[in-house]
């Protein structure tokens, strides 16, 4: 099945957005089995949107449409399809509703621009949005799908998860379309090709395999093809185990799981507790830990101890430790783990000291550099890495490597 | 002048990778004044790269190509772009040379690939690649120059800048557009229409005005067009300066810049120091703060205080105003931030207490609810919002209130 992909918006053209909602939702129809031919960004502007849309009409099953929903003057997308889809804006009651409520809730007044959230084009059937204040709309002519949603990237996401995908994976029984996940963190993609070069010749032909990279984690994903939902799925997940047999010290998880979910479900199976002692990644560790919803169960608290002067009065760092062997060492981290476990009275404390950037590299210590130690009743294990030159990068990388040593250490105990 | 943007690659429709070229083009057309009309990304397939071509060809002035000249075999765009210009592939010896010089430094043994690379249609005009083994291609049809460049960013880039550009700008004598853009914070887009509606009338032709809403920030975008640069520039700052008068709480910054860069500007300007005490935000706040390069001059540490037992043990909130009051209130983020300041010894601390969600809400704090104070030598100022239902959502909003909140503070003082 073809389906186009149409985004909506000055900012897109003038380059102040990147378009990550095509590449998103290119990602999820890919992996429903659909071909995304085209991916189109327009204007705001009436002709250009009314040029894409008949360009897409016809050629292909269902086209995707995001932008242009927003309450102000410059959002035209709503007229635009009713003149496109010969129809006229109409109130919707129940959309109506959603609003009010949402702006009470957040103790806003409702005014006229608010109330035009709710104007949706007569011939639509509306998808509430849940999300957001402005609906999606699901439109059909002459044998293609239609579907609009807002631009916000989180409120489209909703839409597509929640009620797009499945009703379109609903509609279009294909071919059977199997994928299987890998999570994978600690390798670069040429090296893990290189590992995997055997077993990737020696795939059958209904199923490949695509190396996924972003930021640090490399998702191996599987994809089978094929008439026989059973025997596709068997083959796929004997190619599965052969990867767990290669490659089994990589392997996190499946999915979309990442460090900090796998992290979570460890410590409730085992009820124990963590907290993090941060230097250099200043809290991210602490934020991806609580961004898992009932994190509160096993996290219970960071000491960012970006000054060395709060690494040794809070952590309890030796002042002659930080003299000798600086800021970022195995000696200063360690310390730092031991202190922030004794501090917050955890199972588990995982602290980092290094070199963001741009600035404060040397020539033994690099940007890039840093030290990460995990500390558990038994033992501290540390662990040194030098990554790139991007300070922000460097603080995801840093960051995913203090996750991966306490999920490691928590396994281990 | 009107410019098309065509972007070729398997990569860009499966959602592998994000098309950053075209927002990185947009810009650089849209300040050179032209009028990027479409961005349209396509599969290296001859029919899909044909089909775009025949679109944009006569519509616009100049069409900007991108993607699909690797030396591996998925890679068709140089012959389809030999057949949609009648032309055959011949040998440029000069690019030829280069490569080979180019593989003798590397140590690279030339081989059948390289030399295909030196491969370029006879009726282009090539334009030289210092940055990789793909050269450009600038072709001229009817009326519509057609420029082919290579997908890998910094190569695009380098042609654009030291070729491209150049010689698009000394051709088109062009229109001048001017951009300005100003950050806002604390409203939602609908209200904030509604307060410009009478600005927004009142606009000369020349200028619109854009809003741009990403995660709780708005962006508002005026873009003057005119002939001539320096009265365009004075009707753009006269219509500024009248946004700086009608919602001077808002406007926190102009064109991209974070509450964090300017928290961090207003610091080291005044030599102060910044702590935070956190909960609900878990180390986003700190994080933030600490994204910004140089941050370690005026940021000191933080304690994240996730458990009760922190907020109490380490801060010194009293565990009978946790159990009156709730953590979620005015009395324990007032003395998380006073705490939070003495133990850490900074100028000003910032504190968070809120419920992220999903779980934890009440009839009277539902999920959504955030308490921020921020205590300064001077004073406590707390503040309370209620956000929505999404976790992710929540931590973002509430970090970003607080970061508004201390940055008014530090004005302030």
């Amino acid at each position: 099945m073809k389906a186009a992909i149409i985004t909506i918006g000055d900012e897109l053209l003038i380059g102040q957005t990147i378009d990550t909602n095509s590449a998103w939702i290119g990602a999820e129809l890919s992996k429903s089995g659909f071909d995304v031919s085209r991916i189109t960004s327009v204007h705001d502007r009436r002709d250009d949107i009314i040029f894409a849309l008949n360009e897409a009409a016809g050629k292909t099953d269902i086209v995707l449409i995001t932008g242009g929903l927003g309450p102000t003057s410059d959002d035209i997308t709503k007229q635009t399809l009713c003149e496109f889809f010969n129809t006229h804006l109409i109130i919707n009651d129940e959309v109506l509703n959603m609003i009010e409520k949402m702006m009470i809730l957040r103790n806003f007044p409702m005014n006229e621009k608010n109330r035009r959230q709710a104007e949706v084009p007569e011939s639509c059937r509306v998808l509430k949005n849940a999300a957001g204040t402005a609906p999606g709309m699901w439109f059909e002519k002459e044998g293609t799908i239609y579907i609009s949603m807002p631009g916000v990237p989180y409120e489209m996401k909703y839409l597509m998860t929640e009620l797009v995908l499945p009703e379109l994976n609903k509609r279009f029984t294909s071919q059977v379309i199997i994928h299987r996940n890998i999570m994978t963190y600690g390798t670069f993609e040429s090296k893990l090709a290189d590992i995997l070069t055997d077993f990737e010749s020696g795939l059958p032909e209904s199923i490949k395999l695509a190396y996924l990279p972003a930021s640090g984690i490399i998702k191996l994903r599987l994809t089978g093809t094929g008439a026989d939902y059973n025997s596709l799925l068997k083959l796929i997940n004997e190619q599965a185990g052969k990867l767990y047999k290669i490659i089994p010290e990589l392997i996190y998880a499946e999915d979309e799981e990442s460090l900090e979910m796998v992290i979570g479900k460890l410590l409730k199976s085992s009820d124990k507790t963590v907290c993090t002692a941060e230097s250099c990644t200043g809290g991210e560790v602490a934020h991806l830990l609580t961004s898992v919803a009932g994190s509160s169960a096993y996290y219970k608290g960071s000491v960012i101890a970006y000054a060395n002067s709060v690494k040794t009065q809070l952590l309890g760092v030796g002042e002659e430790i930080i003299e000798k062997h600086g800021a970022v060492s195995q000696e200063t981290v360690k310390d730092m783990a031991i202190g922030a476990r004794k501090l917050l009275k955890t199972d588990f404390a995982v602290a980092t000291s290094g070199i963001a950037g741009p600035d404060g590299g040397t020539e033994t210590k690099p940007v890039g550099t840093i030290w990460i130690a995990v500390a558990s009743g038994k033992e501290v294990i540390c662990e040194k890495h030098v990554f790139g030159n991007d300070r922000n990068t460097n603080i995801n990388r840093f960051t995913l490597a203090a996750l991966n040593l306490l999920r490691k250490q928590i396994i281990k105990s």
